[in-house]
C-alpha cells in the first residue's frame, strides 16, 4: 500500500532495480554490456528503444562534433578555475555543466524549434514560410536565430561535415530530411543580400541532426550537456595536473592592480 | 608579448581553436566527425591519442554499465526533483552530478588506488600483499573497502558480465591483466571464511577496467560522471514530461505532517 | 595598455583590491568591519549605498522569513541528499541553491513583475488595473499568479506579520506603498466570490517588501538565495552530523523493491 | 506506522511545518519576522538558540568581512561568466559556490582544526605547542598553513579590526580567547627570524571569530559561503546588466588567436 505510493511517486520507466537486477528500459544490463554501444545507450535510455546503426551513428557525429570549443567557451573556463579550487572533478564537471544555459547551450534547442516551426507553416513553399518564421522571431526582439552565424568563424569547420552526413542520411531513407531543408532555407534567407554570409553553426548543424533523429527540442540541450561534458573533463583534468591554486580569468603579468 | 602571456595562462593540449579551424587534441575536427565514435572520442580528449576498437569497446562496456541505478540513488533522485523547480535541464544536470563524491561517485577512484597499492607491493605473492594492503586500509579506519560489497545486491549482475570482457583483453593482449588478479585478490580476501560473500561491486569492476586501460585514478571519477550523466538526464527529462512542481522526497498519502 | 583591457572586461564598480587595500562599493573594508551588519552590507553590496536603519530592518524581516520551509522543499531535500554523498558543505549548498528555479525561488521575481505591472496600469482605479493585468496573465496561459496561494497552507503565518511590518513602513514614509496596494489589490481579485480564500504567499509578501525597497525584480529571486542558504546550510549541516551514506528519498522500511 | 517512517528519515531539529505553522528551531516563525536580526538568525538556525547581541555582532563582523574579494576570485569570476549565460541568478551563484572548496573557501575550516589542535597539545606553553604542531602538520606536507599569508597582501587589511573586536570580546568574557592566542602563537612561530612577515590573513582572522564562537569547524566553510554569497550575487547582478554573451576569460583585444 505504502510502498505502492512511493512506487507511483518515483515510478519510472527509465530503470527498475532488484535485488541481484537491473533493467534498463526493460533490458537486464547484462544484455546491454559489450553489447550496445556508448552511443548506442544514450540514445535506448533516452527513448526507450534500441536505434538503428545509422541512427547511432548520426547521433555520435553530433556528439563528437560539440566536445570542446577552447578555454575561451565559459563552459571550459569554469571548469579549469574550479577544479583549481580544491574540489572534486564531479564539482567542477557540475559548476561548468550549469552554465550550458538559454545562450551557451540552449541555441540548439531554441534552433530545433526555429525549425519545426517553419515545417509546421510550410504551405507548399519553404523559403516563403522560413522568411514569416523569421520575420515572427525578428518581431519579437529576437537578434541572433539561434543555430546561425558565429562571434569570429566565418566558416564553422564543423558544419559541412554533419551536414553531409545528414544528405547522405536522407538519400538512404534513414531521416525524413524536413528539418535539413528547413534548415538551409533559413541559411538562404539570411544570406540574401549580404556579402558576408550568416552560415549556420554547430548548434544549427547539430540541432538539425537531433531534429531528423526525432529528439523533441529540450533534448537538444541535454544532449549537448553530454557532449560537451567530455571537453569539461579533459580540461578540468589537465589543469588539475598543472597545480595551480584559485586560478583567476587574467595572467598575473597583465593583471591589473585592482584584479591582483 | 600580453596575448602570449594570456595564451601561456590558458594554454592547453586539448584544443586549439583559430577563425574556420578547430583542432581537438591536434586532429582538426572535420576529420573526427563522422570518423570516430563517441566512446574513442572520450579516450582521444582524455589522452591525446586514439584508442584501438578493442580499447575503445571495453571503455564503452564499463560507461555503459554505469548509466543509472534507478531513482534511489541521490544523484537520480536530486535530478527529478530539480527538474521540477523550473531550471534547464543542463541545471539539473549539474545539481545531480554535483552529488557524485567520495561516497557516491569516487569508490571507483579509490578502488583504482586500492588495487595499484596492491599490485605496487606485490612481491611475488598477490594473496599476500592483498591482505598487508587490506589490513593497512582498516588500519587507517576505512570500513567499506572501495569496490567491494553492496547494500542489497548480493551479486551485482554487472560484475560477471564486465569481468568476463576484461578476462577476454586480457588473454588477447589487449590489457595486462594485474588489476584484474589484484581486485579477484581482494574479493578472495574478503569472503575467506564468511558464508556471505562479500563481492565485486560496480564501482569494482569499472575501476579494474579503467586501470586496465591505463586511466590514472581520478579519471574513474570522471568517467563515471560522463556514463552516469546519461541517466541523470533520462531521468529529468522523464520527469519534466509528468508536470510535476516542486517535487518533495515523499508522496503525499504517506507525507507525515511535518514534511507538508 | 593591456592591463587597462583585462580591467576593462573585469572592470566593476563592486570591489576594488590593491596590495593591503579592499575597497567594497568604494568604502575601505577596515570602515565596515564592526560598524554594519549583515543585513547592511547585502543591501551595500548590491546597491552601492548604504540603507537607513529602517530599510535593513525591513530588508531582513523579509530574509528572516524565507530561510526554511522544511525538508519537504527541493532545495532543502536536494541539500541533506548530496552531503551523504560525500562532498563539502559548499557543494552541498551549490546542489541546492542550483534548484531555486522559476517554480521554487523565483515566484518572488515574477510577483514584483505582476505588481509593477498593476501599478504601470493604474490609471485611478487599482482594482480595475489588477482584474486587467490578472486577466492578461489568465490569457497568456499563466494558471498560479506567482506570490498567491499555497499547497497546504491555507493562511502562510509569515503573511500577516511582514505586510504588518510594510504598513508601518508605509505609515512612517519609509516606502512609498504602491506594491503592497496592489499586492492587496490583487488578493481582493482573486477572493471575490471564493469561500476558501487565495491569500498572499510569502513569495508574495516578500516580494512587496523587496519591491517597496527598490530593489529590481530579479534580485527578488537573488535575496531568496541568501534567505534560503541559511536553511539549506542548517539542514545539510544537520544531516552530515547523522552518519548517512548515500541517503535516497523513500526509507527502507516503506521502499518498494524497485526503489531498493 | 508509514508516515512514522517517512518522519525519521526526514526528521529534523531545524524547522517543523504544518499547515498554517512555521516553526524554525521551535519558534513560531511570526515570532521571528521583524524581532531577530538575519545574522542572530544565521546563528539560531545553525545552533538551535539565539545569541547574545555580542555574540551577533562578532558573528556579522566575519561575515561582512568575507562578502568579496574582487572578480579575480574564481568565485567571483565564475558567477559573472556564468550569468551571461542565459542562466538564472540562482544557477550563477550556484556554479560560484560550488568552487568554494579546500583551497578556496576551505581554509577557514581548516585554521579553526589548526588551532584546536595545537590548544589540545597546549600543556602550559602555547608556542611550543604551536611550534610542535606546525611541525606536525608541515611533517604531513602541509606547504601553506591555513589562515596564514596571502598571495599579495602583506598585510591584510581585514586582519586587525577583526581581531580587534576578537579582542574586546575576550576582554568582556564575551568569548574565551583560547583560539585568538593560538592564532597569534602562530603567527608568532611564522615569523621568527624572517625578514618579510607571514602574517594571519582573512581566513585566519574569521576562523578565530567562528572558532572563538563555538562554531564546529565545518562551519567555518559553511558560513564562509553565506557571507561570499553576497559578494558573489552582487557580481552576477552587475554582469548580468552589462549585456554581455558567453563572456570568456579574456578580453578580445589581447586574446589569443587560440583563444578566439
Amino acid at each position: 500500500m505504502t510502498a505502492d505510493d512511493a512506487a507511483d511517486w518515483w515510478g519510472t520507466a527509465v530503470s527498475r532495480i532488484e535485488p541481484n537486477r537491473i533493467e534498463l528500459r526493460g533490458i537486464p544490463v547484462q544484455e546491454l554490456i559489450g553489447s550496445i554501444g556508448f552511443g548506442s545507450m544514450i540514445w535506448l535510455m533516452l527513448r526507450g528503444e534500441r536505434p538503428t546503426d545509422r541512427q547511432a551513428a548520426l547521433l555520435e557525429a553530433a556528439l563528437v562534433a560539440g566536445v570542446d570549443h577552447g578555454p575561451h567557451a565559459p563552459s571550459i573556463a569554469v571548469a579549469r578555475m574550479a577544479i583549481t579550487c580544491g574540489v572534486g572533478l564531479n564539482n567542477a564537471m557540475a559548476s561548468a555543466v550549469n552554465t550550458l544555459g538559454d545562450s551557451h547551450g540552449g541555441a540548439g534547442q531554441e534552433c530545433v524549434m526555429l525549425l519545426t516551426e517553419i515545417l509546421d507553416r510550410d504551405g507548399g513553399d519553404l523559403a516563403v514560410a522560413a522568411d514569416e518564421v523569421i520575420a515572427a522571431w525578428r518581431a519579437r526582439g529576437v537578434r541572433y536565430l539561434p543555430g546561425f552565424g558565429h562571434r569570429f568563424h566565418t566558416h564553422d569547420p564543423r558544419r559541412d561535415p554533419l551536414l553531409a552526413l545528414v544528405d547522405a542520411a536522407v538519400a538512404d531513407g534513414v531521416v525524413p530530411g524536413g528539418h535539413l531543408r528547413a534548415a538551409r532555407a533559413v541559411e538562404t534567407a539570411l544570406n540574401r543580400g549580404r556579402s558576408r554570409p550568416v552560415p549556420m553553426n554547430i548548434d544549427g548543424a547539430t540541432a538539425v541532426i537531433y531534429a531528423e533523429l526525432g529528439f523533441p527540442a529540450p533534448l537538444a540541450r541535454g544532449l549537448f550537456v553530454l557532449s560537451r561534458s567530455v571537453g569539461i573533463l579533459a580540461h578540468a583534468w589537465e589543469e588539475s595536473q598543472q597545480g595551480r591554486r584559485n586560478k583567476g580569468p587574467i595572467p598575473p603579468a597583465i593583471r591589473p592592480t585592482f584584479l591582483s
